[in-house]
């Protein structure tokens, strides 16, 4: 196993150290328990958004936490849901009086904790669960679709709302609207070393890949021969088409997202291929992004994201956000 | 050879055509001669900076197109200097009447096209060499340092320069003064694959690392067993600071820079180790930057730069800036 790295056991605290310290000005870092908020905590009258999950897909979520999107994030160790000290901690520091709105991916772990969570929270309380995986309908960590790089437009999107004072109960409707309107699914061109595994979490042949992917090494649909990249957006885009149903003309969002080790020069290139399959099925990209923003460490493959847009979904994707991973819109 | 593509010889033209559509708001592509100009061309008495280089170290340079940066990109295919053509077919797109600057690395294929066509350019004109690698004297494509990381600051700062009206002596005084101010060290823990070669560029054994490697791959100081992230960085520190002789005190910017294959979380872990090691030589790290900026196709490993700052220079370094790898300041 080669990383950059000192100490397995401290792997998540430095990393955490350095994040904070590299972005100052937008975060600030507890460190027992462990949590990243917003730069001078509680907004009040503000709905809180709290997210967490298993470290190890940075930018996810400690990326978001600043204005215009998540309040705080809960890391747990990586891999690895956070424990329910990390988000009671976490809320109490965020909840300026409006409620607190959980954003917990789809898998078992997670879900346990912030259920829990959620019962001892004293407060409102309310919780977005993203499931938009197409890939499998259940996986080695979730019962029912696993939730992946859609996230991040979940968070943005109710981010904006949050900020522009919406109320608890439209940021969770808006959350499971976002949330119903995206479809993703990836693929993995090699494995992931899991740090306390110190070996690849997944076997793959030489000029193999693994279609369907989740984001922790989890089984796909099937292995198979490596295809061009044409072959594997077109599976994706068919799938995920076929699961959201778009009306021809709709108009979409496309996230094109690195696992990790993939260079942007192949992200770009997808980004071209999807854009050429979604012209043929009559969607119009409004908006895109490309990068690694959900992420497997060092895992090379990719996934894509299709969301269907509205209006109000436009406007608040375009809502000013400063964060450490995404930033725009601030004078 | 595993990658996200469909042919080796559409790589390029696939993944800008890709880049130029997901940044329609930001950039131009011209695909013959092939370069990428910020949106709308020449700005009427601006100094136009233009660079480029071989592609596979996205997001340089065409990440780095648009207001406060670089007015236009020259990407050659990968690894392998752009022609002439481009260059002058650019100038032509961007130069609004005060003259281009160039700012080239310093590889000698790179230098000899760039010089040819200040020659040819009709207009006035002046180059930024960049040479900000400390690891070695020369190199398997250099006469004299490499020109990596920095190249990220130099453009950042000059394009702000040139936005706020300097004029072309002014801007290639200011990015030599960045370029000198500036020293960075890299390693590599795996090799890219260029898809021309179709295999690794150098073989590392298992549990090897290359310290002070090239961005293309090439040799650096010397191979050696993989040691802890602080050793690493503490070599990366000493070497440049005693390059760059820094007084106690001083106000620098850290750049800590994935070469591609690189997970953010080891990226943040290793600007710990540099913010630790700064702070123990006396520096004040007064701006920062982690993440890929400068890459060497899906290599994993990093690099550390560091710029001695300057008031104009932080000043500079904060002016908005609106290109599709750096966002900020804008309303």
């Amino acid at each position: 196993m080669k990383k950059l790295i000192n100490a397995t056991d401290d792997i998540l605290a430095e990393s955490l150290r350095g994040f904070a310290a590299a972005h100052a000005d937008i975060v600030e870092l507890s460190e027992e328990p462990r949590f990243v908020m917003r730069k001078g905590g509680a907004v009040k009258g503000k709905v809180a958004l709290i997210s967490g999950g298993g470290s190890g897909h940075e930018p996810l979520h400690t990326g978001f936490v600043g204005k215009g999107m998540l309040d705080a994030a809960c890391p747990g160790q990586i891999f690895t849901s956070p424990t329910p000290d990390q988000m009671i901690a976490a809320a109490q520091a965020v909840d300026g009086g409006a409620g607190v709105l959980w954003i917990v991916k789809n898998y078992s772990g997670d879900v346990m904790n912030f259920e829990m969570v959620s019962e001892f929270h004293d407060g409102n309380s309310a919780t977005v669960l993203t499931n938009d995986d197409v890939a499998v309908e259940s996986s080695t960590h979730s019962q029912g679709r696993r939730g992946v790089a859609a996230t991040v437009i979940v968070e943005k999107i109710v981010g904006a709302a949050a900020e522009q004072g919406a109320d608890l109960a439209a940021c969770k409707a808006l959350g499971d609207r976002v949330n119903s309107a995206s479809g993703t699914m990836g693929v993995a061109l090699t494995s992931c070393i899991v740090p306390a595994a110190g070996k690849p979490t997944f076997d793959l042949g030489e000029g193999e890949i693994e279609m369907g992917v989740g984001i922790h090494g989890e089984p796909g649909r099937r292995r198979e021969a490596l295809k061009p990249a044409d072959a594997i957006v077109g599976e994706f885009v068919e799938t995920i088409l076929a699961d959201l149903k778009p009306a021809s003309g709709e108009e979409v969002l496309v996230l094109v997202n690195g696992m990790g080790g993939t260079p942007l020069m192949e992200l770009y290139l997808v980004y071209d291929a999807v854009a050429r399959q979604c012209a043929e099925h009559g969607l119009k990209i409004e908006r895109s992004l490309v990068g690694n923003y959900c992420t497997s460490l060092e895992m090379q493959g990719c996934s894509v994201t299709i969301t269907k847009l509205d209006d109000e979904m436009k406007s608040l994707w375009d809502a000013p956000v400063r964060t450490a991973a995404l930033n725009w819109g601030n004078g």
